[in-house]
């Protein structure tokens, strides 16, 4: 058997393309959540690999016959777990070319497009979401990166030599505190983690009964560790956090942490995206006055992963923070201060092409076939919205900002007490039909149901099932001797 | 115009598959190192995003006019500039396969396959390179997020707290230290400067003349700190520095870091790869003793970017450094600890099914196919090296373990103290002509040029031409009155 040559390269490569059109036009014919048992997938392939090449053929059909059955489909319309993402058919293309092209971006030199496009494309976003010039964005891979290098940027503009000196050991520097709500992603709190801030020196922010940080809260929080000799140095403002895609009040936090001289990140992974819909533009209300940002096009703008938009008011400090220059990556251009190296203002050196997706994607669409996509999302959740608040024995369990509505089963006929159970069993049940794919969360202690649209294919019959779906397990769970009151049948 | 439609899809994704194969058929068409000057890219593009749709031709037409002039062709078989990489064929197939799926294997139940299938890739790869079975794989971006992560699993391995307490403030918490020999690679430092170690606990272990850390004098360094009240808590040695791929002495280095309970982490980002070579093997010595050990398949194995594979024989460790479970990600298989949910060994939540290319070009392939390959290009770095040593005026300045060379041109005819000037314009000229890119780095203060042969299409056809033009080049220049002697005609 022979290694691939070009003339199967462009068959297979046809193929496969074929393969994804078709998938993507119905992606449906599969389970949308795995139905595989632990082990199930592994157990079928070789312990070591092959020492000869294989048929291609071969290859493909192992594809096909082991690993898609362990396949979640995030692309089918009826996945509404987590955030429903799309990476669409002009973002595939984009893929595809980067893999071709297999450029290594980290400096100007080793592929001027990769760094001017990137520019290019960062600019647009900047203003698709209607932020000032002030901001310079920088692509990063995952909004965690993007998290930890907020933190790192933070830290650096204190300008207590933590570059230099380092944290541990050192009687001249303080505790270092930071803040985000008690609903921010999780990212946040990994970020101050890493970054060696420690979990205690991270204050969860109270938020208010439609799950928004509480700006006196952070206030007060601030001035108590100011008291007892912390120096705090970050806060994270969340704009669609990830259970119920609830906007902290930038504004007032803006004003705190601009009296505090506080570092004000926004994390708008999701909810940041919306903002391209003229009339959702609101939600970035006050972050004009953050000092760094992010939002993933990955998650809601049509671009497959990983591709997650930073910008800060302060590209400075973030070289300041990140870079490091030897010998054998100088270049004149860059010595020279002519050109953008972009390895300067993050952890990774080795940097994909990730501008070409979204170059692609964003001239496929135009801007206004993005807004008119998030714009539909947001409406679907909302139909969804009005038949649960329609339906009694259902609850809405907080505000509906973007495409996500938490919500839960609440029947009288079973005790309170029993709702986080049954609340679980009818996600299990209707999960392990195949046909939806949906998440949970806990607010108060009680277990929510999460549903999220972000999937270009999702319809109104896609939450119409759904809805179905979830009313009909419910019936039957709620009958369950477990469950139920036991009242006269 | 109509946005993107999958007959569109078809058509547009068979004419890139068709422009990828006769692109990498002969990607010499293009300099290699890319012509435009800073700004030439963003100056053709619009400042501003499209409102409306654009045609798929359109942008194809632009990408091919516009973008591709600023490209630097890491494919080009005369791109022997720092590492040289390929992305191969089925590599290639499995990204776009990837991009078409979309998964994000946070979670084993984000799809099953991608997480089962990165153990299985994983534990092939450890075979090829004939590392135990102590060692458990997670695939990481890239080398500078491995370098990261494990300064982190280090850091909490020393049981300090340093996750609940953080470092600032803490009068209970020593210096720590950090070691790397000075010809590591800046990834690690970086890695230091974010864990908030500090540059000047960095230690830069000093070499000997074939550039090799000196055991002796890690040993010396972390007496010191010790001494000093500084505790050592993380080694990193390295199998092919960046600059002349030397091959540091692991097994001592283990003997001192087993002595000293200091983590060692060995970096094998491009000489790892070569293990897979039976006769290579040995490069890998000692490394069983590592407690982390790296190598990029995106480097020296035919993997497109990116793919860094991370090994610990900690992976507990791993997990206590990184994990964090909020309810929203929550599943019973992985409260019953059922399965591997890869979320938790690392910075990032968003992962993509990275394992599926690998897969693809191993069986490709296979695993003897593989080692032909890097066999070869090891060969042509001897041939190559052999043609500087036979040539008057020219020398190599450090061993050749690996495929790269580093040599520099030293002719009687110029003074000593313009060799480096010398040496940078031969550089210069023969990267202007398109033809063949190499790098430079400076060893012992000396400008030297850097050859390195990783891509899959290079012939001895190909370095012998770079010789040819470097030959020319430092004629020409030679000659040039501001270098020579002024010797009489």
């Amino acid at each position: 058997m022979a290694e691939m040559n070009s003339g199967d390269f462009k068959a297979y490569g046809k193929q496969l393309i074929d393969w994804i059109a078709e998938y993507l036009d119905y992606p449906e014919r599969y389970p949308v959540l795995s139905q595989v048992k632990p082990g199930e997938i592994k157990s079928q392939l070789p312990a070591a690999p092959p020492a000869a090449p294989e048929d291609f053929a071969t290859v493909l059909r192992d594809f096909e016959d082991i690993v898609m059955p362990g396949i979640t489909h995030w692309n089918n319309p009826a996945f509404m777990a987590y955030f429903g993402i799309t990476g669409s058919l002009p973002g595939i293309l984009g893929e595809l070319l980067t893999a071709g092209l297999n450029v290594n971006g980290m400096l100007w030199r080793t592929s001027p497009s990769a760094t001017e496009l990137e520019e290019v494309v960062m600019a647009w976003l900047r203003q698709m979401v209607g932020l000032p010039e002030t901001f310079t964005g920088v692509i990063m891979d995952t909004a965690s990166i993007s998290s930890l290098i907020a933190v790192a940027a933070a830290r650096e503009a204190l300008n207590l030599r933590i570059r230099e000196e380092g944290m541990a050991g050192r009687s001249d520097l303080p505790r270092l505190t930071m803040y985000t709500s008690e609903q921010s992603h999780s990212s946040i709190e990994k970020g101050g983690i890493v970054l060696g801030i420690g979990q205690h020196n991270i204050r969860k922010i109270e938020v208010d009964a439609e799950f928004r940080m509480k700006p006196d809260c952070l206030a007060a929080a601030i001035e108590a560790d100011r008291r007892s000799g912390g120096v705090p140095f970050f806060a994270c403002a969340t704009v669609g956090t990830t259970s119920t895609t609830s906007i902290d009040p930038v504004p007032a936090i803006a004003d705190i942490c601009g009296r505090e001289r506080v570092w004000l990140h926004v994390d708008g992974a999701y909810g940041g995206n919306a903002a391209v819909v003229p009339e959702m533009r609101w939600v970035l209300q006050g972050v004009e006055r953050a000092d760094s940002f992010v939002l993933n096009p990955h998650k809601w703008m049509f671009t497959p992963i990983d591709f997650s938009a930073f910008y800060t008011r302060h590209v400075d400090t973030l070289k300041r923070a990140f870079s490091i220059l030897p010998e054998y990556l100088r270049t004149a251009e860059g010595d020279a201060q002519a050109v953008t190296n972009f390895m300067d203002y993050g952890v990774q050196l080795g940097r994909r092409f990730r501008a070409l997706k979204f170059w692609f994607m964003v001239r496929s669409f135009g801007v206004d076939g993005i807004s008119e996509r998030i714009r539909e999302h947001i409406r679907l959740a909302h139909v969804f919205e009005g038949w649960v608040r329609a339906t009694s024995g259902w609850e809405v369990v907080a505000p509906v900002p973007f495409s996500t509505v938490n919500f839960r089963a609440c029947p009288p006929g079973v005790p309170e007490e029993k709702w986080n159970e049954l609340n679980e069993r009818v996600l299990n049940a209707v999960n392990a039909t195949g046909e939806v794919f949906l998440s949970h969360t806990k607010l108060h202690g009680n277990y929510v149901l999460h549903l999220a649209i972000g999937n270009i294919r999702t319809e109104e019959k896609h939450i119409a099932r759904a809805w179905e779906l979830l009313k009909a397990e419910r019936g039957r769970l709620s009958a369950d001797a477990s469950l139920s009151r036991n009242l006269p049948a």
